[in-house]
């Protein structure tokens, strides 16, 4: 297989998951840091199990002409949310750890605003070398499922979501 | 039919449909803007056919102490954005248009910060006397499909996805 495909069922059972390991390690998040736009879809299913506040953050890694940078910059951050981050647990929701910039890069602009807490939760870590690292003060990490270093395929980005059903049945 | 049921699949194709009805109206937004968080998995979606960025807004109808209030307001706002909304056509995204209220609510808080227009889309769209008015700015609303006013499950509501399946498929 070239590529992974996944189906949005697929997804919500990960998250469904996902959502019990958060409980099991003993973790309770005050709310939950959606990484846009990638996380949002796993945010909001993330939802229905741990009924916690969703704040959207906004990273990109192109400029305002569209030409790609290096490294992430925020196109939203939260600022009127910045006192309820502050002594608060935050669960931190990606969809997938590739290359880990992009979550170091958030999990760092997150302490600067003092939370008592931060654990991250991915759908999927992708097992490769590492440009980014989770600083140390993040005790929990947890991904749905590990995964080669292939190209993934998710629902939200099928033009054709009949033809992402079929390719994640392998059909 | 008591309520509605639809699966992911349902809302990805609504979706693409609203998508292709947003760009024969003519209108290009420079960006859409979510309503949390029932709008943030449609707008995550529209952004595959649109590729417009996504600005989340979260909207709530409790309070700190998770008591009911009875108009919506602000848990998230786009303080940093706004000058991005400023003189910029502005796509508002949320899945259900039930007593209209949120929407106003988010429509006149954008028309605060004038863009130069603003466009609604919904997924569904309640057929019933409305408490809230879409603000005359707005020359375009559309929805994917009129509703009854029915109770609305939506897939990411459900804790069993097979059972939201069945469900949907009406078995």
């Amino acid at each position: 297989m070239e590529k992974y495909y996944f189906t949005y069922n697929d997804i919500h059972r990960t998250v469904r998951s996902l959502a019990e390991r958060v409980v099991q390690t003993g973790f309770a998040p005050d709310l939950t840091v959606a990484i846009g736009t990638g996380g949002f879809i796993p945010a909001r299913m993330l939802k229905t199990f741990l009924k916690k506040p969703i704040l959207a953050v906004g990273i990109a890694y192109y400029d305002d002409q569209n030409r790609a940078t290096e490294y992430p910059h925020t196109i939203q951050w939260i600022d009127e949310a910045q006192r309820k981050i502050r002594g608060k647990k935050i669960l931190l929701i990606d969809e997938v750890d590739d290359s880990r910039v992009t979550l170091e890069y958030c999990i760092r602009e997150l302490l600067r605003h003092e939370p008592a807490e931060i654990a991250v939760a991915v759908l999927h870590n992708k097992k490769k070398e590492k440009r980014g690292s989770i600083p140390p003060e993040v005790k929990i990490y947890l991904a749905g499922a590990d995964l080669e270093d292939k190209w993934v395929c998710y629902p939200w980005d099928a033009i054709d979501i009949d033809a992402q059903e079929a390719s994640a049945a392998g059909k």
